[in-house]
């Protein structure tokens, strides 16, 4: 079978930002190409014309295809013939820049993996949904811990009932490195991730709150109702919070807690979850990410692990591991799952197919509506003494 | 050197509570006679005379010495002679008993070592805590989780400002064994713990709930300010919550939380613990009771075990541990560490000699009315949609 | 039901070793009063008649019964009425004491609870089972680590039939604290053991190859045929084996391997073990006793714990759980279990009853001799070069 | 910085093997292009000719350079222009091929990375290794399990003394999937590994004892001198062995031990090692490959993770690692690890530099002729009654 079958080639990818400092860049050009199924063809890594330019070699990006703005990307690809042409866009620039890429790649009719959250604030969520929706375009928002295949095969239990009912979820996510002041050292990642005219309204519960509530609904397709707040600020003269909690009602009752710290020391990743169901209950940590635990009152406790045993096999298909167990698989994989399912409805799209960009398996467009109404309501909850407020927004996903 | 100097003699326990059926009798039994410093003497196993009579052999209390009320045991042994009387009371009763028993016991002089709840409610705490600070008595509480040599070593630590400033504590208690309303079946652990008038205004909330807010406060000795509280029952018709989240306001801007539950499938006693402070970071759970992390940025990540490596030993004693490092101690050892700070209470009450009562190293009576306050505040802020109330008492524990 | 019924009173024990500075004894003393069935009454703490006396407050054994050689123990307490006398004598001398004390008893009609290895060298061992075949009392030797509940569990399971044939046994005890020459500083543990005229022909394999090898036969019941063993000295000056490490086959055409150390850096107690069926795999770790891996392919790896769930209680009494799931005991409440195997044969012989002191649940004479044969052929083979050497012994359990 | 600087371009690979049905082979070729460093650019992908042309599209590989066996892609790719032509063949056949290939492609002129156990046997190993050294190609071969960077990290601490003097080194390499007979039912990957006549002279020690040894002589370069090995068959009917341990004797007296199973329920890739030295010791799981265990008497346990912290770093370049502490890396990236150094020295060769291909990080043809020798030995160990035989390889690294 050939690659992107019927197209029977790769896909050809374009990367807006990743300029020389940029660790997310790197990353989706590792993931977007790691299945042989896309090539990374053209850049504007930088908003800096000069490092735009230098940061290309590094990619092997040809010069004639490294821009320096998202502007002239998009005009001059579109200016290509259509088999030389780009396929989509993957957006990795700091958040206050997504939309405006977005919108443009969109609007010009490129297929686009934005990394999250999606947008600056809400009103831009929602207005790029629109476009999106609008458009025949395939958009995805990289929520990479839904690609580890324990977090699909975990969401394939809840919603085959294996675990009935759902009561309670907690998640986590506990990091560290913001634990000091590095900002004021001008640590790049750090410094636009506490500025709030780039990071947008909220920091910790933003940058790590917003993939922990994520996972909560990936995993359960639970319906929030509303939320409360707290979000704390416990690194002087930092403008951005730095450790948050929140608790979540959803509408069948079920509890949710969610809580981001990047204060913890020496805690790297710690993106945990639990899962509480009247039938069964699991566990997951993005740490260890090939073992969940699987428990039921009265049964022995389940180690499970990818590829699924026999046993588990109809609730997942393989198609997201790619080695036998034991072969440990990690981020980049996970993240590269994110993208073989939007390439799945890329190539659909290219070969004149329908495909669902609502109902997909990857993260998209409804997710980060939803996302920047979590961060947009975490901040207002925490503004009025952690008070409840609404955490239902109509349009996005259901 | 003989045991419990100068006294040179075992001290004399009696049981209240522990009869056929009981769990927490036995427990207490087993832990205050662990190190060969308690002899259990006498009992009043049960409220039922033939059921109080009939299980004293299972303890080798001889029949003269079992009696069929607390009153009876409390009067009869006042009239033995000085030689012969018990030492102290231990009361392994359902929680709406404790109170009566224990104040009737404090006031006939009797040492106390009470199982937490302390009572059934803070109207009754208050009063025995004043009892008891009218009186001499050694008074313990059993939030045994507290005598695991790790737990004592955490609050070592911090007290020595190796965490530095503490901004975050999460603690967490996850059953599972009530995910059935099995109270209905009659099994009598269930029944009592589900039914509002003996076990107090809180169910999952008052029975562990208490011991992961008293964990964090015992390893911290932070001093909380605020509480909101979510109560959930889950299984249709129970009486009391079976699940629950608080966050909690701390003194000096720290924040808590404090999760609860009795309704996920497979748990057991999974009270977890984790500490933030601006030095480093300490996380424990009681299950796995020998291993507790501790984290610093730019340095290793440590597994510290009982007995301490030499680089940790002046923080901790190693009193607590009986065992060298890899041969593990685990739930009964902890509770008897508990005892062992209260005997050496006891001695020096024998002996004449002074002992403070009030910042033991055991979990006393001023643990046992902040425990109390914490249900009955959890209570009331979630019967107020977690509404933010009090969670300063000034007469306990400072 | 009372204790010891139908004795319905506690056994009474005397200890020999366990003077001021032993670890054993004192662990000997904690398991077999664990469960209040036995009291310790009388002692022979130490072969120094000064440290004998002196100990004995320690331990609250009168003065009148404290005795200052195992001769006068054994003398005094026949002299007694049997309604006074001891049952029971545990042995906690360095080894090359075991023997003279064991025959004594033995002879004398007390019950004996010997530590491991059971005498000095095998000649002594196959004496002392000879004397105790033709005696009647009940003999336990504390190879202490069977009596965790999952060791008993597994022991079950293999003899079930749950994981069919099985084909391979590894084994291993790592510790490190004789990494370096302590016992030059007179370390009083390091030094008899490191001692060939007071710890046997054998160091590490001895004092801990033993517990790894028996480990292995009490789970599978697999009969052992040949052994290649080399023993390492790396501590330069220390005159037996600090490392080895041994292949066994068994009679089945099973294959085995054991290794000890006592020069692993950091390594406390790591006695882990892994057995290979046709039809499931099983392995344990002794410093996180209560849990236990059961995997077979095409099936969800499973977490066993005690006491076990539902699904696997047939496979084991709760007889030697105290507590509910999710408390866990250790290491003393291992030991205890051998002690209540031991108690309940030494109350079947009390009371006139028949008692199978051969296929006992607790490890006893066989065991002993199987263990010094064990030592003495290692030795033998390390000697030549680890060639072939036969480890079957048919005085020993079959 | 271009890619591969200063060739400024992507390597061309060429891979023989790897048609469907194939498991190694898409593992090269993924890991191989991971780091945008390569690009698949020809195959020879089955000696079959039609499954060598209709692989290709699978791997995006043009109609026009997918050849039909080995030799043709040799002798036409050399028929290209130089700017063309690929760089380098990766060879992921069955082991009874490599050799051929190997030979062919370094005879004309081509770098090659290759599977291992590099030949079928020692012999032609030793025939490689006199044409590799009368060459002046990069040859590489994929222990790939020395790619994990805590695999790098060891190596480096033990050079740099941090563990002092090694004494010993525990490996084993413990699977499940041949527990049955499964090659009768034609499983591929069953069929050639069980087949002494593709496989070569040992089964699992071949297969998975080789990766187990090479770790450990990776690990701490002790260089070995005698071997003693029992090789078992436990599945009835199967031709070579399915489990095996050996013992090895190193130079400077330390003691190996090396076990690999195939035949253990439910067990994956259970690639673990222990190293003592007299300083310090360390574990690793390859299952759990971002965690080491750093171990020192008297100091705390440490847990290493990648990237190291800053304690650590000038023990190991950060060159291996993608991503920041947390982000977990896994088999993949291992894997790309031993091609990335193979690539650095690719480009120096294309560079005209010089390289030191015996002394290499990533392993190579020195190691492909020890693992033979040790896979012949440990056969003639076996077929003597597990033997002392030499294990010194003069031509093979020192």
């Amino acid at each position: 079978m050939g690659i992107n079958e019927p197209l029977n080639r790769k896909l050809r990818m374009a990367l807006v930002g990743g300029g020389q400092g940029s660790f997310i860049g790197r990353v989706h050009s590792i993931a977007a190409c790691l299945d042989n199924r896309a090539v990374l063809t053209a850049g504007a890594l930088s908003s800096n014309p000069e490092r735009a330019k230098s940061s290309a070699p590094d990619y092997g990006i040809e010069d004639s295809r490294a821009y320096t703005s998202y502007q002239e990307l998009i005009e001059s690809e579109l200016a290509l013939p259509e088999d030389q042409r780009i396929d989509f866009v993957s957006i990795a620039t700091p958040n206050h820049v997504h939309f405006e890429v977005a919108q443009a790649a969109v609007k010009a009719g490129f297929n686009v993996v934005c990394d999250k959250p999606m947008t600056y604030d809400l009103a831009q969520a929602e207005q790029l949904l629109e476009t999106v929706q609008n458009s025949d375009v395939v958009f995805a928002l990289s929520h990479n811990y839904t690609g580890y295949p324990l977090v699909r095969q975990a969401r394939a239990m809840v919603l085959a009932g294996e675990l009935g009912e759902i009561n309670a979820i907690r998640s986590r996510y506990i990091q560290g490195w913001l634990r000091d002041s590095i900002e004021s050292d001008d640590q790049k990642q750090a410094a636009w991730r506490t500025d709030p005219t780039k990071s947008g309204a909220a920091g910790a519960f933003g940058d790590i709150g917003t993939h922990a509530y994520n996972l909560g609904r990936f995993m359960t397709g639970l319906l929030p109702e509303q939320i409360s707040c707290h979000l704390k600020t416990y690194v002087p003269g930092r403008r951005l919070d730095d450790y948050g909690t929140a608790v979540i009602r959803y509408e069948n009752g079920a509890l949710g807690t969610v809580t981001a710290s990047q204060i913890s020391h020496g805690r790297h990743c710690g993106l945990e979850i639990e899962i509480d169901g009247t039938k069964g209950s699991l566990t997951w940590h993005q740490e260890n990410p090939n073992e969940m635990s699987f428990r039921r009152n009265g049964k022995a406790h389940q180690i499970l692990v990818p590829p699924p045993e026999p046993e588990y096999q109809d609730r997942m298909g393989a198609g997201v591991c790619r080695l036998p167990a034991g072969h440990p698989e990690a981020f980049f994989e996970a993240f590269a799952n994110i993208y073989i399912g939007a390439f799945d409805d890329m190539v659909k799209r290219a070969a004149g197919q329908p495909f669902d960009g609502r109902d997909s398996i990857y993260t998209n467009c409804y997710d980060g509506v939803e996302g920047m109404y979590f961060i947009q309501q975490c901040v207002a909850s925490s503004g009025q003494d952690a008070a409840w407020v609404p955490l239902r927004h109509e349009a996005a996903r259901r």
